[in-house]
């Protein structure tokens, strides 16, 4: 970690606190590999530390959000502008917002975590054998964390607290769009780990830099323990289609609601209203409605009266279209289609199976949804429909880590491996094997 | 998995139990593609199975198996003659060797795995919400595992048994030295799921092809969910390298055993001896002995002399060649060496912090182990080494998934995604979220 002067981010504009905390002395513009060498360093000595110090950092970087929230706004505003500038549309400079509110919100969000309770070494299936030996699985940090991410800045800090929080060592790529903002969160970062004494290489920004760059970044296998991209579909193709290291990927949300024969209909229509309402920009929003043929006729003239209310546009199968008049030919471009709009499919089906079979074809894996009052068809659409979350009488809005106990999520996996659904604290951990003996050898 | 004729592996040596069960009707040659869209309708199928179904097709397997003895045999004899004369060495012609007795034990341990708990549909963490949403974690099959491997034939077998038993469909993609064993396995795997009426396609024997064709099966995503190499280091790293589907990677196993100051000396010969001589070519035994200066003297003698005894050669760093004379002198290739051989690297080191050190420049994060008396350094031990197992006062022998007690594995994981260390049938599924609600909405 030789001498040298501060690097030029930090250099150009100091910030509110740069004064009062110590910080890294680093060569000017470290390669990604070092920077990734750093982490490796850092993650060590964080793997080895109790609850009380991890949260302490957490905590001194929520004192030092709040503190710093004007250079934070400050340095938004300049990525809004330049982001106005160079024509973003309203809703990727919506997300870019980090204004005090924001600010408030994260650090809030930090102390959530904080409070968590810390997964690493936690023991499960103890035991001891035959031979007397006493073996357990027990939980440890997974090493170097590379977040690849675009647009909300909120996200280096929710990511790098959860990391953190985990034991890991976390490399956080940004957008271009949120350079200035997540270059001025890494200083708080930096200063809030130099604060109570944290290794400042364990969470480090990384400047936005080309696709090059991020490219390199995901071959460092070796020192990049995990990959998780975060963003739009394009981001996240990238990140798979160049990865050498491990990746968890979350792709989008297609998610469905089967309305079954017999459904209780009014349950129906604050399921669908709620799915598709709520927030329709987000990936657990409902995109598609199954309606089994009996229950059409009733279920959907009272949907589409609220959603009308609504301002939803319904793109209807032809059935659909007899049904509610207003409905707008559904074509075959919308049937897995993720709208994050004002916009739902639905679909006429004859039969359980064919709305099984039409979210095998166009589901995925994200969040699927039943509501039923019969007791066999609720158990076997969870038996039968692959998703990372199944619900039956329930919103698919539950599929994310704060609604369903995780406490905090870092993402939702719609791949099997590692993990597959909201990704809280423990799917940035993994279990080794300890093994406690007086001797014993293998006969 | 329309019509046609069947393929030709099958048509050109009719098993003896041939006759007896339907065949699968395929087209001649499917592609690779061709045999992952039909896994993947197959898994489909699998993961909807209870216990008692797949049971009933390992046992089937069992029977067939032994019922094939004589055939599978007969193939192996030509695989073994083409090695020959391919001039393959004596040490990979014997992990070819599928004779009478190699079968037997193989459908013995698919009774073994049929005999174990079915890992699909245990749920944990179930909880009622304060909405009353009752949430839990409920493991599923993974889908369509590839495996990549060498040699060994009855690796065919015992990956076919773990993955069907935790409800996957396999495609097995064995070693061209291999084929014609393999070739016969395949019908056998055939003929026992069609006995009981599963798809036959849940197991398929891949014909050994070139590199190109592994390199197709392995960017098959969205069709093959999880690719687990097994064999040297060659085939690990052409795995990684190419794989766009994820992988679960073993590459090698350089383990140490670390005999801490003050350590029971004849606890630590014992130890030394098992984890070298027991089984010296496999990935848990022992291949560098580190020893605290103050133990040295005392331990090394009496260590030497019984290694002398059992012919292993001791290469060692110039503390050591003081105390023991016939050792050779380690190099610096020897440190982080898998010699898989009567060969152990032995290296005298001035504390548990440059032992720990050592392992983590030149471990490979398989198996580690401290021989002590002292308990703060063995809790020191387990904390700061990284390694899929650590033990204290027990060989390194021991990480192997029977021995830990998994019942049985199909790989042991040096990378943290997904599994660390041996993985048993657990590692072979996922966990999914269900909910279970009465119509709640979000707030």
């Amino acid at each position: 970690m030789g001498a040298g002067s501060r690097c030029g981010a930090r250099r150009s504009r100091p910030g509110a606190h740069a004064a009062r905390v110590p910080r890294p002395e680093a060569p000017i513009s470290p390669t990604i590999r070092e920077r990734a060498e750093r982490a490796r360093g850092a993650a060590r000595r964080l793997a080895r530390l109790d609850a009380g110090a991890k949260d302490a950092a957490l905590h001194a970087l929520a004192r030092h959000l709040r503190a710093s929230a004007e250079p934070i706004a400050e340095a938004n505003r300049r990525d809004l502008e330049a982001g106005q500038a160079a024509g973003l549309s309203v809703a990727v400079l919506d997300r870019l917002q980090m204004g005090p509110a924001v600010v408030e919100a994260t650090a809030a969000a930090v102390e959530v975590v904080a409070r968590l309770p810390d997964p690493v070494g936690s023991q499960r299936e103890g035991r001891r054998l035959a031979n007397g030996l006493l073996v357990a699985r027990e939980r440890v940090p997974l090493g170097v964390i590379a977040m690849i991410y675009e647009a909300r800045p909120n996200v280096t800090i929710d990511a790098a607290a959860l990391c953190l929080k985990a034991g890991n060592a976390v490399l956080l790529r940004g957008g271009k769009e949120a350079s200035q903002t997540n270059s001025v969160l890494g200083e708080v970062l930096a200063a809030s780990l130099g604060e109570v004494g944290l290794p400042v290489f364990a969470a480090q920004v990384v400047p936005a830099g080309d696709r090059e760059s991020t490219r390199e970044l995901l071959g460092l296998t070796g020192l990049v323990d995990l990959a998780i991209p975060r963003g739009g579909e394009g981001l996240v193709r990238f990140v798979a289609e160049h990865a050498r290291v491990p990746v968890v990927q979350h792709y989008h949300g297609v998610c469905h609601l089967y309305l079954d024969a017999g459904c209780d209909v009014e349950m129906a229509r604050a399921l669908v209203l709620n799915g598709k309402v709520q927030r329709p920009g987000v990936c657990n929003a409902l995109e598609c409605l199954l309606v089994h043929e009996d229950a059409a006729r009733e279920a959907l003239a009272s949907i589409a009266a609220s959603l009308a209310e609504h301002g939803v546009e319904i793109r209807g199968c032809p059935r659909t279209r007899e049904l509610v008049p207003a409905a707008v030919a559904a074509t075959g471009a919308d049937w897995g289609r993720e709208f994050l709009d004002l916009v739902l499919a639905v679909r006429v089906v004859p039969s359980l199976e064919a709305a099984i079979e039409h979210i095998e074809r166009h589901g995925s894996h994200h969040t699927e949804a039943i509501c039923t009052r019969d007791v066999e068809r609720a158990e076997r659409f969870l038996r039968e429909v692959d998703a990372s979350c199944v619900l039956v009488n329930a919103s698919t809005r539950f599929n994310d880590g704060g609604q369903l106990g995780l406490g905090a999520e870092i993402g939702i996996s719609t791949s099997k491996l590692h993990a597959y659904g909201p990704m809280g604290l423990e799917s940035l951990t993994c279990e080794r094997f300890v093994v406690r003996g007086s001797g014993q050898v293998r006969r």
